[in-house]
């Protein structure tokens, strides 16, 4: 019986320990008292034997620290080493030492799964590079850096839904195989039934009109918001771009969210920055050692945990697209793309926005009216023409965020798609506006944008957990 | 600014209503107390105008029930129909009614956006057969039926999330786009950058390999389950099956989870069961009103309630394949497929056994050795070899989830390979058992065929939020 499964409940609603506990690593560390006969297993992170002691350190995925376990030298073993499975019995006991609350007299040591460790890749207490331990996507996870990465990016993922769910959002599946290209924004992967399938099929597309992965869930989020007000997605969107560059991945994750009865991009931005900070701090109060191995280790010369600290306790700064312009017009430094009211905002232009005003997140509000899709909602201004949208700007990152009012006028909706040659297969979309239309908006945010962001990583393959390059195409 | 939005979460505070709230209908419906100055947005289901009186029934996604709304006769306007979106602001009254808790008394209703009624495909009042809003995917989640089922399938999603993490499991997002078919079970789609991105790269593959939409996310999660000892997924998954039955789908999300340091199938069976009755539990209490509108008037005939209460008082049955095969050969019952050791479960035979047992979910374990995938752990039986593999059976259904104990050791594995010819593409995984394997399990379940079950519903393209046949490839 895995009497963990229970005990991680239990654990939490009593502080001493039933007798014969099997625990995790991290109820172990936590536990206030001692306690007799206690399981503990995992993996051996490293062993030290001395003349009249051994001492291991344990790790089952449940913390970043190991639990020190400390036993007689007459219990090693040859198969005893770091990287072997092991199940320990024993007491668990105050530790002495300062930097952990309890440690594990062992009484049994048992290998449960040896280690070959000459061709393990991993070695013992060596803080290995990410870039070299990317090579072993199936090994990895058992290095400290990865295993912070994936408790921080469970986490993180647990607050996003908790965050919807506690204001009352529904969640919705949006389709992954879809017939839709959203905006036309980026390159599509499409789909068809695998080789043989194809064959017999004559060359005939599997679901009779050309299929794709999605690259967004907006506009079925849009559906959905014709009956529900408040909408959330968080799923996987694809983008065939053959980059090898360190900020894009062919399959990501993205948070998105649609809002009704919804006049304002202020209200719009107040989610965006809700979210933002909500997950964060909860992310930062949850693993605050995971994410410390990453501001101390792997981003030193970042500040991000400073700089984050402070993000969270002031408000988000909000220019528009035309102040912006201006301020990269009298700007000192001279730029490659010459900034012109009506052309898009190069990531150049983005990094000296959001260094002029404190590399602090940054909202952008009023785009050109012709820069943007069909369905961000005119603001009928003028001579210089713009709509409802907002991005979101943050260092080191450029575009975290995305959103905008939707055009929930048909007239308007209907001009735009007839002069662009739309209006046959955006009918449905039409059709959402003649039957109880309101004024709606929502936004999206990169989930390993938003990794990156917090953590100061460098490259984008290194907050997913299967990193094969260009994507995690191998195993 | 939208005020529901903080509104949602004050009102579990407190239960008298601030000033000029702007309430969702779910919590005007729940407000213990009167209060003025509340403001109601949503679309209208019902207009009933009399002679002293006018009647609206306003929704808004955030329950099944509707809210009455209370009006002078001089407030109706011509755009005032069914479908149409409005905004009312009134006093929330207690209702005269037995049926509803509160009603508002409207001052001002305001039509945000009209209904073309005589276009709309849905009418007052009219219960419209499942088959036929299925024909309208963008329209068909202002129907009663639909409102329900997505609000059952987020609390479902986000109970499914809540059992793993309370009980320690690491949420993992698995690849969707892999070149690994898993189990080769199943026809796959093979992706590749859309057409014009596959001239310009000359017909070689987008990845360099052939790449498919995931089947499952087993082996990436036996990956994770060698450095954390409990881990979990939830995310869609594909097969290329061109079948118009009523059982499949091309897409569709699967539960999955791994669990390390178990060496029973049992501990298995126990989280499946556990699964199974939390996440019921939670949407039979959270969704009674949803739930009960399957129960009534989708499927009465099948009195999924009663056999749902029972299940939930129940400990799920088990037998062996083999005792399975001896219960079927004994049946009076005459199969098309006769029954034999050795051969695949047909779906009559399962129907037979769910039936024999008393119409309570199964679990059938110890399936043939030569009928399962390479990674089941040897029983190292005989002479009627089998592997420690699960199947859970449920009424109406058949296979509700799937799992194993994994094969952890290197020998069984290896010979296995070999004779499969897999060694080469299966290296890595080979590898896991070189450095500190553990004994280990898990499963899977797919989410359609458990709301499916539990709610009775015949068609699964009726339990996801966008059903274009053959599949969500429309929109």
């Amino acid at each position: 019986m895995l009497a963990a499964r229970g005990g991680w409940r239990a654990l939490r609603r009593c502080a001493s320990l039933p007798r014969a506990a099997r625990l995790r690593v991290a109820e172990a560390l936590r536990a206030r008292e001692p306690a007799e006969a206690v399981t503990v297993q995992g993996w051996v992170r490293s062993v030290r034997s001395q003349k009249e002691v051994l001492f291991l350190h344990i790790n089952d995925g449940s913390s970043l620290e190991h639990l020190q376990v400390v036993a007689d030298p007459s219990l090693e073993n040859r198969d005893l080493t770091f990287g072997s499975a092991v199940e320990v019995q024993g007491k668990l006991v105050k530790s002495p030492h300062k930097m952990q609350n309890m440690e594990l007299q062992a009484e049994t040591i048992r290998v449960v799964g040896p280690c070959d460790i000459w061709s393990f890749p991993l070695k013992m207490k060596e803080r290995h590079p990410l870039e070299y331990v990317r090579q072993f996507p199936h090994l990895r996870c058992r290095s400290n850096t990865l295993g912070s990465l994936l408790r921080i990016r469970s986490e993180a993922t647990a607050a996003i839904h908790s965050f919807f769910q506690d204001n009352g959002y529904m969640h919705i599946h949006t389709p992954i195989i879809t017939s839709n290209d959203c905006e036309g924004a980026g390159e599509l992967f499409q789909i068809e039934a695998s080789s043989e399938a194809r064959e017999s099929a004559e060359k005939t597309h599997f679901f009779n009109v050309p299929a794709f992965l999605t690259v967004s869930g907006q506009l079925h989020l849009e559906v959905m918001a014709g009956a529900f007000t408040h909408v959330f997605t968080f799923g996987p969107t694809f983008r065939a771009e053959n980059s090898q560059s360190r900020r894009h991945l062919a399959e990501f994750y993205m948070v998105e969210a649609e809002l009704s009865f919804t006049e304002s991009l202020q209200d719009i931005m107040q989610v965006m920055e809700d979210l933002f900070k909500t997950v964060t701090s909860s992310v930062l109060s949850k693993c605050p050692r995971d994410v410390e191995l990453f501001h101390k280790y792997v981003a030193p010369a970042r500040k991000t945990k400073d700089r984050l600290e402070q993000i969270l306790k002031s408000k988000f700064m909000t220019v528009s697209y035309s102040e912006a312009v201006e301020i990269l017009k009298r700007a000192s430094q001279t730029f490659t793309f010459k900034p012109e009211w009506g052309c898009d905002l190069q990531t150049e232009h983005e990094k000296y926005l959001v260094k002029h005003c404190g590399e602090v997140p940054v909202f952008v509000i009023n785009y050109p009216y012709d820069l943007k899709p069909f369905y961000m909602r005119d603001n009928e201004d003028g001579p210089q023409h713009t709509v409802a949208a907002v991005d979101l700007l943050v260092p080191g990152i450029g575009e975290l965020c995305g959103g905008s009012l939707r055009e929930e006028r048909l007239p308007f909706l209907e001009s735009r798609l007839q002069r662009l040659g739309l209006t046959d297969a955006y009918q449905w979309y039409l059709d959402l506006r003649k039957f109880g239309s309101v004024p709606h908006g929502g936004f999206g945010m990169g989930f390993e944008r938003y990794l990156q962001y917090i953590l100061g990583v460098d490259n984008i393959k290194d907050v997913i957990p299967f990193p094969r390059f260009p994507h995690s195409c191998l195993l």
